[in-house]
């Protein structure tokens, strides 16, 4: 499980790769997250050694992998499944099967487009609630049990005071940091511009995480953009 | 219930006006959507005629009308609101009192924007998976047991072939305009103008909407931006 | 010259306004920068007086008021032009008619709006080309003579060391404030939404603005929008 | 001059690619408009044989390169400009030395984004402003003199019946596709996600190309914004 696309690449490609000694019949599960052009590379050059590259990023943060309840997002050939299955199954107590090589990445990098934009959204309605005189509390309660309830809403409420143990009660501690999230976007942008896919919410979510990213939000949770939207003017 | 914010100052301030007849003592409610700084003009208006004024926009559509399960969301001052749920209570299955006047505009606008939101995400997430090699049911089940789910994309998935008896499932007929999506937004863009509330993705979803409306989408449902965002390239 | 909307509106129609004295045959001209709904709706109560209503919006700064070489935008009946052209042209250098009422402002609106797209786009661009490895003066005088080319990179430049005298070569002060800017593109938004116009990143500009003025950038001039964007994270 | 990044990969490193064969000395120069990234590495290959790699991406069209008018933006060795500059210069007019090796790409790719930004701009505020009453000619004029002003607005614009001899003149046939912007824009939202430098409007105007060349635009002039925005209401 590596950061980048590059250190992947580095890792099976590189002058000491896995690649030069890999063993036919190997399986090789990479749980990065990175971009799904570059698992379906790696899975080429992996298959003509006579292995089998399956990718299974993950989602779930540091508390579920160390319960051992992450998900695992796996994509590859489905006759690899059930071994895959097996082994993931030992971290993660789900393993969903996406389909061929490189699924696992688009499911994980989908997911994670539609989280961010959930959460501004969510911070941003938040805010304008409450700036035209309503209670926060209420207002979460009223979404939660209409149109426009989403889990930013109703299980990370990104408004501090609205839940207990979530990072917006804890000064946005923990969590899933903004830079982590920026590069998820950055993924999500990159398979959009190679795919000629319209993201035009996916895109500005990616812009304004990476403009907080500039800002001093780097650590904090990703719901701190509720923080970010809402500074006070300074007269 | 008026469709926009002149009709209903015509309603209470024309030459014919309630306003002109009013009785002291009347409790007059509101259920047009219309700007909140409206429904409280009028209230101060009312008020000088020694009546009581309350907003109360719905939510839940023709078929919650029918079936007398409308949400009404309440702003007014409180000690009306057990008078006003007496009544509404005819009519809906859920009375919600938000606090002060304006207040039920304010979680309705604040609501529906959040929907605007998480709709157009779900429809950019649920596209770029698909251009990706991912299953639409797959994807969506991927979503809606993770982090990205939400109203949208678990009750009301735009995308064809996922759900049944959802607009998607119907040629985007019935449901919630996109007009009417695009007139909400317009009053949420209003409200945070106003108020000088940043809503940056509010703001695009507003557009994306109003673009709708010129493309030849207003009378289907506000998820067939889906479709907006899908057609294809014709070289 | 009124700064709002409802300053005009109580000059004219308040209680002591303008619309209680106003004599017959009275050319009245407002400078205000305000909604050209209003205007229109002023024009309209002025004509019941038997008085005519032009709307006037400057635009120059105080260095072009201080020398008489401001420029007005003039709506208005046509046959009293020359009247009001006769008393600008000692205020400013340039009167332009635009048509009927609601003309001069929406002519300074659509201005002000291509401006602060212009000039976010510039500082955007400039911004990347500097990362990418590029000299700001080379990269300005670039885009200066190509199809880039505009009045916020060639007369106004945004970044730093590229231009003298300008706000951008001392320290963003002087010149047209963050606020002013917001408040423009919350007029064009206004106007957009209730003529039913998409304006992308007009309203993209606005919020991007909004969100500055919320950043301790109120008193700068808004092409501090450069600084903005560049502050650098802070691991 | 090649259209993509792939293609000059593989015409430098494929199997019968030029690092195959080049000669020790040997200047290469590549004016394909490529990701400035793959530039880099192109040159470090060359290097490594003993040549010199430039990048020298062209702006002028069919038109430009029939009449030896090109603008070449050369990026690499500043020692070796001299001798590029003696071959561009039978071809161009124009040929810029921009800096290290890439910077050529990274000025084209900085230029074509603000061209974007302001075209879109240009669009939104001419349809707006006819929206609000505004002739287009007089509108056109009124922002040419002002600080709106851009080549979009003065030498390109995009509403028909403003200005002779340009794609909005004829029906947006002939000039700079929306395929070939939608494609010059990639490059730049992917050299932005590289360097983290955030575009919020440089994103957006991708996202509008993007979505045009879904919507039957892929030919056209990319100056057809103006009529993308435009299409009218179809109740």
């Amino acid at each position: 499980m590596l950061p980048t696309s590059i250190n992947a690449i580095e890792a099976y490609s590189g002058a000491n790769g896995i690649l030069k000694k890999v063993k036919k019949g190997s399986l090789l599960i990479d749980s990065s997250t990175i971009d799904p052009a570059v698992s379906k590379e790696l899975a080429k050059e992996v298959e003509k050694m006579g292995a089998v590259f399956m990718d299974a990023p993950v989602s779930g943060g540091v508390g579920a992998a160390r319960s051992g309840n992450l998900t695992f997002m796996v994509g590859g050939v489905e006759d690899e499944f059930a071994a895959a299955q097996e082994l993931l199954g030992c971290m993660g107590s789900n393993v969903v099967y996406c389909g061929a090589v490189g699924t696992g990445q688009a499911a994980k990098i989908c997911n994670n487009m539609l989280l961010a934009i959930s959460m501004i959204g969510t911070a941003e309605a938040m805010n304008l609630g409450i700036r035209l005189g309503l209670d926060p509390k209420l207002l979460a309660k009223i979404l939660n049990m209409s149109s426009g309830r989403c889990w930013s809403s109703d299980t990370y409420n990104p408004v501090p005071g609205v839940m207990d143990g979530v990072p917006s009660a804890n000064n946005y501690q923990g969590g899933f940091g903004t830079t982590l999230m920026a590069k998820d976007l950055g993924l999500a942008q990159d398979s959009a511009t190679s795919t000629k896919s319209p993201i035009l919410l996916g895109s500005l979510a990616h812009q304004i995480y990476r403009m907080m990213c500039a800002k001093g939000y780097s650590k904090k949770d990703f719901s701190s953009v509720f923080q970010f939207l809402r500074e006070e003017e300074t007269f």
